[in-house]
């Protein structure tokens, strides 16, 4: 699925700068600008890596001329107990909705930034896209929203990105040979010598094991009970 | 569970006000700012309702200061192909390792615009939190981090926001209805008068079922062909 961004009506030119940088983050980058207020805006200054983004984007008179070519025309508006005349979907759950209906080419288009989307342009969308807010801040800056439902449809996306780095974690006869080592050294201090000592391997054990111990903590508590038995028996 | 935002050296007082912004658009609140490069950050101008929380903010020397008392403080940075010595989770995958922490109270840290977080503040964190991004843009804007990761956070929050609105479906047999009253307006133009009427209804039940009409539309097209059908008698 192709994903267009089209900004209706931008006011801050920073905003679209703003909006660019957060499309070429999530791996977008047809952006279509309906009517911009300022004739200046391809000269928006915070595009941080997304100057070609902003220089590609179509300058469009009308909605149609922007979005015309799209299968489905989803606007983002907020609900505010607005009763509206197409389904609304809340962002979580709009991935599922693009897999019902499957369009080669999407448009997700934002309003002016005080406004939101006016009438005009809500009555060409399919749907429409809420972002889940807090009712006492409502209202999201234009391009955090942009920036929040890239987010959403590159989600899923395992290409974007590095892959997630988990330490190794040990293996169960590692920590039971840190659970050895850990007997002698209490052995070699007399600690808990009243216990028997299957008594006290059973107390080591379960506290090594609720560690979740890595491979490289296994390493270091062996160096540190080496280290310490053979001070104790110096 | 509690989350608190830590910026540790925001540059610019406009991100702290949008990153304040960000979080009060998903219901969070607690921010704290470590060492601030403006004495003036207060005075941010961006926090659109956002304003009592950037007042409420405390400010730190230390990250220490700022997130002594939280039971897990995750550091949010590019991992660029350094090897980290925590595990690193990406962002999607975070609320499933909240779970599996449970802290009461999380941290989680921000770096300055420029440079990231610092190895001196990385030491602190106990994992790395990544947003996937596009290799050939993978820096984001810092008040936009915070708002994705606070969307993600508020994801399942089904607290936030309007519900979704779905137009009512169309019952079956309101559909049927509609596919005799089709029927009726085909037999009084004498369109399709060569096949059976069995497999007039057949063609038109088809159709209608896969348009998967709405109410309001079944509504409308009574009334069209109501129109039709008069017209045609006329």
């Amino acid at each position: 699925m192709h994903v267009r961004v089209v900004l209706v009506r931008p006011r801050n030119p920073l905003n679209i700068g703003a909006a660019a940088r957060a499309m070429a983050n999530f791996g977008f980058s047809d952006l279509a600008v309906v009517e911009p207020y300022a004739p200046v805006w391809r000269e928006t200054v915070s595009a941080v890596g997304a100057e070609k983004l902003v220089l590609a984007a179509r300058a469009a008179r009308t909605l149609e001329e922007a979005a015309g070519d799209c299968q489905l025309i989803v606007g983002a508006t907020a609900v505010r107990n607005r009763r509206l005349e197409r389904p609304v979907i809340r962002l979580p759950d709009f991935p599922e909705f693009l897999k019902k209906k499957k369009p080669a080419r999407l448009a997700l288009v934002f309003g002016p930034e005080k406004t939101g989307l006016s009438n005009k342009h809500l009555e060409r969308c399919h749907a429409y896209l809420t972002v889940p807010t807090s009712a006492g801040t409502p209202s999201m800056n234009l391009s955090h929203s942009v920036a929040v439902c890239c987010y959403e449809l590159a989600r899923r996306d395992r290409s974007l990105g590095a892959a997630a780095q988990e330490a190794p974690l040990a293996e169960a006869g590692e920590t039971e040979q840190l659970v050895r080592h850990v007997l002698e050294a209490f052995q070699t201090a007399g600690y808990l010598d009243f216990l028997p000592k299957s008594k006290r391997a059973e107390k080591i054990r379960r506290t090594l094991l609720q560690w979740s111990l890595h491979k490289t903590d296994i390493r270091l508590l062996h160096g540190i009970l080496r280290f310490a038995i053979q001070k104790m028996k110096a």
